[in-house]
Order: C-alpha cells, then sequence, then structure tokens
C-alpha cells in the first residue's frame, strides 16, 4: 500500500469508486475464505492514526470469517448483507454503525440479490487476524442462527 | 465526550440521525464563526486511535474557519456544497473525499438550498484549531473566489 499522500478531493465515481483509488479485488484461491470481496483505501496518511478503506462483496459473497485484537469501526454504505458478530447475526442496511470489538469473531455476506458495501475505520498499527480452528468454528456452528449465516 | 462503548449494532434513522448517537448542535452566540452546525460522535472507543465523526450544516450553514496541525479524512455523506483548503474553493456531493492537511486553512458551506453532511476522520489526540487573525483573513480574501466563499 502507498503511503503516498493523497490529492485534496477525490471526487466519487460511477459504481462506487473513486478517483485516484485503486481497487484491489481479493485473489480468489483454492482454500480462499472470501468471496467476491475487494478493497479501496480511501485515506492511509501519516499524519492519520487510523486508515479508512471500503470493502464490496459482490451479491452472495462474503469477508474472511477473522478475529483479531484491533477494533473495526463499521459504517455500511451500499445494498443489503448480514454480519455475524460473535455469536449474534445481524441485518445491516446502508449508513447502519458496526463496532467489532476486539477478538470477537466477525464476517460480512452480502444479500443473494445485492452487493454489500462498508466503511471500515481500523488503526493503522495492527496485528493480523486468526482464523478460527476446527474446534473454534464446531463452536461457532453450534448455535443454529449462526450455522445458517456460515452456510450462506 | 463519553468513552463508554458503543452497542455493536447502530441503527441508522431518518434525517440522518444513528441510534443510541447523541446530536449536539453547535451554540451559536454572538460571534460564533459557524453557522447552524451540529455533531453527532459515531465511533470514539479506546480501541480506536481515530474517532469518525458526522457534522451536518442547515442549508446555508457553515462550519468554523480554521486550522490545526492535526489531518481530517473526510467523506461527504449528504447534500451539497463548497470547501474551502488553502486558497481553493472546491464544490463537493456525495462521496466525494476531501484531504485537508495539517495547517490548511479550512471550511465546509452547504448550498442555499440543500444540507451538506459529511463524515470526519480525525485521530483521537489532537491540537485545538486556531482561528485566523485579521491579517490572515485578508490574505485569505485577496483571492477573489476565496473572498466570494466566504462572503456566503
Amino acid at each position: 500500500m502507498s503511503d503516498e499522500p493523497s490529492a485534496q478531493l477525490r471526487t466519487f465515481l460511477p459504481e462506487f469508486r473513486w478517483e485516484g483509488v485503486e481497487n484491489r479485488p481479493y485473489k480468489e484461491e483454492g482454500s480462499a475464505p472470501f468471496r467476491a470481496i475487494a478493497r479501496q483505501v480511501l485515506f492511509t496518511e501519516e499524519g492519520l492514526d487510523c486508515e479508512l478503506r471500503y470493502f464490496e462483496m459482490a451479491a452472495g459473497g462474503y469477508s474472511t470469517l477473522e478475529r483479531h485484537e484491533h477494533m473495526h469501526g463499521v459504517m455500511i454504505l451500499r445494498g443489503r448483507g448480514h454480519c455475524l458478530l460473535g455469536d449474534e447475526v445481524r441485518a445491516v442496511k446502508p449508513f447502519d454503525l458496526v463496532t467489532i470489538p476486539a477478538w470477537t469473531w466477525h464476517q460480512f455476506r452480502a444479500s443473494e440479490g445485492e452487493p454489500l458495501g462498508f466503511l471500515c475505520m481500523v488503526n493503522r498499527e495492527r496485528d493480523r487476524p486468526q482464523l478460527p480452528s476446527e474446534a473454534e468454528l464446531a463452536a461457532l456452528k453450534s448455535v443454529p442462527e449462526v450455522a445458517a449465516f456460515l452456510a450462506g
């Protein structure tokens, strides 16, 4: 990721793209724990202690199921979907706010007919995400609503 | 401002309000250097190194003309207006991004017929804003486009 300062005004373009911001689709391989998701880094600056990123999943796509020490502050911008937060599943719509506390399993899923796009504020300095072990995944799936969410 | 952790999901309400988020209109007094502006703090958490705030000006309202060492990362969310950035005036619309570098004079103004609402990401630890001196204001007004902007 570049630490070049961004231009002072970057205009919004059709299809939730921004002038001067690279769109980075996540590369799907055999065991990729995500589907049809791309990232645009909107603010990453030496003088700002957080970054602001925009993530978008195509209809039916989902983010990685993960947890970490660092928090996320999320605002939905586009579409409809659900998020898993610990052992709760919640429907989300534009401009809803989601706080993801430290060490909380989380995943976002777009609805079948619509993309899901959201802003995510995160500390510039942060730890790497953890993926669930088999045992942790089994524990998550012991909650029927969570099992249904994870099954798509 | 409270450092209570926010609920994990806070839904978006009509008129750009959020569940559980206090709307704080700035109190206008005789010499108030702003007009018709209110703030909602969307994320302020011990574990996040930035805050995310939503500012909204009613039609014809404006923010304080100020500068400071800390940066702002801004995304317009609602309405139309203009921003002053140093000696440039730019029109803004929803989802445009504005980067306000250190020590840059800046002010936002809503258009006459519409409110202007924007997200502002800022470091939790930051210096206090400075207001322009008479001489600095005169220097800003020496640029005709800036003078027109400041006159409303």
